[in-house]
């Protein structure tokens, strides 16, 4: 028997990855919850039937989620926020910063940070032992809304905006988000895929500019089993900053360890095709 | 009925596209040929049943393959050659420099062109009424080794190194090439994607080196229907030039009409990703 897992990624494409069991498959308070070993890609996490992530392409998508805000700017040296992104992986990515005082990770789902520590350790490696890390099970909105602390960097590690992530991908969430940045504070959140999801990378501009960012970046890079194999970040700075030059803020030893992201991908990974920058081209469209 | 049509990228891994209809379906002296309407790609040529464009991401294959190449270095006042390409792609974007003297197709197969010209007119259109254009109808391995033509700039632009392509990835090919180059000729060679062929591109690497070339740079695009979403390209030079700097080449009339590249691009897209980077590190392996 072969046993086949098929993503549509619309009605009408997708990916298909042969698998050779199910590792873990059970529904939490908030969602179903699988891990299938693939032939190809390793483990892989999936949520209400979506691949979230990949032992083989995920450090594809942590690393360009956490590395280029972690070194545009100045050394971040307070907090940084991961809202979602229970599987650790960027976790792992911010505790490869020693001037990082604190991680705080707010998860809404407790399940999926277990199952990610019993079946995927590579990527949660950092969720225990780690005395900076904090993990808070809480929904993303209100823990932003309530917390008197303020952080250096957000990073919004979220799924697809359909269902319990989609109130992720409002103003009114960048917006707390802002409020709970410091003053020269940078927020990343996950945009979508520039093949298929024009339309929200859009929505997510427009929202981060009323939420009140004086500039949004996105840039992109490819996610193989993501959709159309290419995705995008969309960067926010609540102080413009001329130059996205990159700062030297990964130390030596770490940049070794990474599997996708260099420093010199800064500021080129920032050059948007011409079909995305057109897309993008005004700021309340 | 649903059609859906699968490539295995691997034994273990593909994409899956539904199909609306078969437009054309013949084996030419050469391979099998084949041309499918697909729901959200367009129109979709296939040789022997590998996916070999789609009319919405050849954009992205096409601009990536020639204008690198045509933005590095001095004006191409010259030739142009492109081996492989019967589908026009590639011709089109050159034909966007009025600096070129001239551009020479060399595709092995008839059928491919007129396939093309007949079912895809948005890639072939620059394939007819260009009087600068000469389509040659044979084995490129023979045409380079027997035309007494210099060229600027030379395009292999193959199907994978499988059957009637292996060939096009040979040292023996590539030193024929490097002769029929002028002085500041610089080759581009399409590389397979480094999600899944990094052997590949080594090969190519050691190979171009092997017959002569000063310098190889790869870099790297999104293409969501090639094997894992993404490709690569290897840019071999004759003479060895210490910046890859973009110049203006491309009439900015021309530049409005690109999908996919921008000359922002240069030199950011030279920047590999580190695995992908560890893995050619040396000339020679």
């Amino acid at each position: 028997m072969e046993l086949w897992f098929t993503e549509k990624h619309t009605p009408a494409a997708g990916i298909t990855l042969k698998c050779k069991k199910t590792l873990f498959s059970s529904r939490s308070e908030i969602q179903q919850i699988d891990i299938v070993e693939t032939e190809d890609f390793g483990r892989m996490l999936l949520l209400d039937g979506l691949v979230m992530t990949t032992e083989r392409d995920e450090s594809f998508y942590h690393e360009m989620l956490v590395h280029p805000a972690m070194n545009v700017g100045s050394m971040p040296q307070g907090q940084a926020l991961v809202i979602g992104g229970g599987d650790g992986g960027a976790v792992r990515e911010l505790a490869r910063y020693p001037s990082l005082e604190g991680i705080v990770l707010c998860e809404i789902d407790p399940m999926v940070v277990e199952v990610s520590q019993r079946y995927l350790p590579g990527i949660s490696c950092a969720l225990s032992g780690n005395e900076k890390l904090e993990i808070i099970y809480k929904d993303g909105v209100e823990y932003v809304g309530q917390t008197s602390q303020r952080f250096d960097r957000i990073f919004v590690d979220s799924s697809d905006p359909i269902g319990a992530a989609e109130v992720l991908f409002t103003a009114g969430f960048y917006s707390r988000c802002y409020s709970a940045l410091s003053e020269n504070g940078i927020m990343v959140v996950q945009s979508e895929s520039p093949v298929y999801h024009l339309s929200i990378m859009k929505q997510i501009k427009k929202a981060l500019y009323q939420a009140g960012f004086s500039r949004v970046l996105f840039y992109t890079g490819p996610v193989p089993t993501y959709p159309g194999g290419y995705w995008s970040w969309a960067l926010a700075l609540k102080e413009d900053m001329k130059e996205t030059m990159a700062q030297q803020n990964l130390p030596p030893e770490q940049k070794q360890k990474l599997n996708f992201f260099t420093l010199e991908m800064i500021p080129g990974c920032f050059v948007l095709p011409a079909f995305v920058k057109r897309a993008l081209v005004s700021r309340q469209t």
